[in-house]
Order: C-alpha cells, then sequence, then structure tokens
C-alpha cells in the first residue's frame, strides 16, 4: 500500500502546545495534520489503503515517530484541529522503540527516520523539485513517498533514503509546493493507475 | 487569472461562531479555509494571479460572499485558524450589494451565486464526478471553476451556471474527493499549461 513518510525537522516531540495555536507554538506542526487529511480524506470517506508516518525531530525529546494505520483509523476527521488532538494524546505517552497505540490506527514509537525508512516495504520515491515529472514516473502503488513538511529533506536525510534500497527523486509539476499539496497530487496520481 | 467560486451550503453568515471549533459551529466553514489555502499557498509564496470567492449561504443572514483577491493579500497565513479569522473578521461587517474591504484583499457583500457567478469574466468549469476529466480538457488561465465546499452543487445552482455563459463540467479523476483537494489539483493543472 502507499506510504508518506513526512519529516517535521522542528515539531516538538512533547504534548507541551495549545490546540489553539497550531501554526506558533508547535513548530509547524500544522503542516504535517495538514498532510495527514491529504493522504486520508475522500469525501465522505478514507483511504483505508495507506500509512502515514510522521517523524518529529523537534525539541525536547526527538525524535518520535507517529503512525496512522488507515485500515485501522477511527476519529479522524478532516480539520487541523481535530487531527492536532490525536497527535497530542500520542505525545503524552512515554514512548520507546516499539510502537504502543494511543488511538485506534494511531501509534508512537521513539524511532527516526534512519529506523522508519526500512520500515516498509517499497520502492523509496523522495520529493524534489529538481526531480522527474511524476507523470513521466511509473509510480506503483506500493511505493514510499518521503518528503519535509516544512522545508527540505536534508542532503543528509537523502544519503539515509538512498542507502535504504531502491530510490527515485522525483517532481510534481513547476512550482514549488506545500507538503500536503504533494500529498494530494500524488494520492491522485494512484487514483489514476 | 483563474478563479474559484466555492459554495458554502450551510455556513453562517455571521461572526457567532468560536475559531476553537471552526469544524463545529460555523456550517463546515473549516472546508473553505482549506480551499483557501489550497488556491494561493506556494512553498514561501502565494499565488498573486488567483481569486477565490466564498459564497455563504447558511443562517442567519444568506447570502454573503467573501472575496479574496490574490494580488492585494496580505496577512494570509497556511492554517485554518489565522484564516478563519479573516473571514470572522468579514462577518462582523454590515453589508451591502458593494463590496467593503475587511482586511488587505479580503471583501464581503452581499451577494449570492448568482450575482457572483456573472463577475469575473471567462468560461465557467463546473466540478462534478462525472464530468470530462480535466486532463483531456484545455483548460484556460481565466477559467472560473466552481464547486462546492462541502456536498455538490444543487441542480439549480448548475442551471444558474449554466445561463451565465459558456460553462462546462469536469472531473479530477476517478475517486470523490474533498473540495481543497480538488483545488490543489486544479492549479496543479494550470501550472503545466
Amino acid at each position: 500500500m502507499p506510504t508518506f513518510i513526512i519529516l517535521g525537522h522542528k515539531v516538538r516531540t512533547d504534548d507541551n502546545f495549545s490546540l489553539n495555536d497550531l501554526a506558533g507554538s508547535t513548530g509547524r506542526l500544522d503542516v504535517l495534520l495538514r498532510c495527514v487529511n491529504s493522504a486520508f480524506m475522500l469525501s465522505n470517506d478514507m483511504r483505508k489503503d495507506v500509512e502515514v508516518y510522521l517523524v518529529l525531530l523537534g525539541e525536547p525529546a526527538p525524535p518520535k515517530t507517529i503512525h496512522f494505520k488507515g485500515d485501522e483509523l477511527k476519529y479522524l476527521n478532516p480539520d487541523e484541529r481535530s487531527t492536532g488532538a490525536l497527535v497530542k494524546k500520542a505525545l503524552e505517552e512515554s514512548v520507546w522503540q516499539e510502537e504502543i497505540e494511543t488511538s485506534p490506527g494511531v501509534y508512537v514509537c521513539k524511532k527516526g527516520l534512519e529506523e522508519i525508512v526500512k520500515e516498509p516495504e517499497g520502492r523509496r520515491v523522495y520529493l524534489r523539485e529538481d526531480g522527474k515529472d511524476v507523470r513521466e514516473i511509473s509510480l506503483a502503488s506500493d511505493d514510499i513517498f518521503i518528503l519535509g513538511g516544512h522545508g527540505d529533506l536534508t542532503s543528509g536525510e537523502e544519503k539515509i533514503i538512498e542507502a535504504s534500497g531502491d530510490a527515485i527523486r522525483a517532481s510534481l509539476g513547476p512550482k514549488s509546493l506545500h507538503a500536503d499539496h504533494c500529498i494530494t497530487l500524488v494520492v491522485n496520481e494512484l487514483d489514476r493507475l
């Protein structure tokens, strides 16, 4: 199934933030919340065949990864605030390497990109403006798409991805886009396969 | 320039709602806020050549239209809450047929679809699942895209659109999508022209 790994370079790794200030007090968690919406939400339905990993790298306890499994998810709504509440709940827990479930279909663990990128099986497709146009790539329904939430992947992160297996760079069009918009475009490409 | 007219069939037409409950207390204004994000937001930039009309049709004082002009906009951020605050400010005003500016690039007036659809010049493209695939249509940069925010256009609204000039139906792909995701796909198609 398609998987998205989204890096939040400065997103807080504890629950010490306000749902009333998701854009200001969280290290831009709001961006990642919109990515979750783009990956799962259909009109009056949800994409059950998608998985999303939010890799949080901000203070005070990086890294932490929140894992959303489409086939188990409940209580996911399209607005930022309610998804923010699910993430806040996950960040309340003391976490270790093994995932723990904090609400149906939402898991949290103490892993970073290096471990997470090895978990799903499939080709790694990382999104960059100078990649090959996604419409000229034969996408597969088990591709793993990797992108930065607010800011590009670092060169170190790209090296980790490339070391983890088969990897290609893809671009979504001629303009520089927000991460959630990239995901909307990718799932539409997959819908059209 | 590309224009989006988005109908909020049940979206409140006064400012009697909480920014802490945009999905619950507003008649689904949250959907329209995400549409504004999709229409204007680029990574570290904004689309200045876009206009958006949010046509609000809910209680207590329908219709009202909030008009966002890309080339004049300031203080627009990607998160739902801050755009919700701009809309709330517009809805504080007593409004008449003539637009008044409530923050830079944000205007409000007492007009509904019938008047608004005649204002911009260009072909009307209304989005429906049974329309022709957008990739098989020659889109133009001055097309006017019309869609429902939360729910399809009514047959009466489609008749108003068809009576207003040259109009076609377009679809964005094989799945039924949220309005904001439709807009992301449309602007990407226009970017690729």
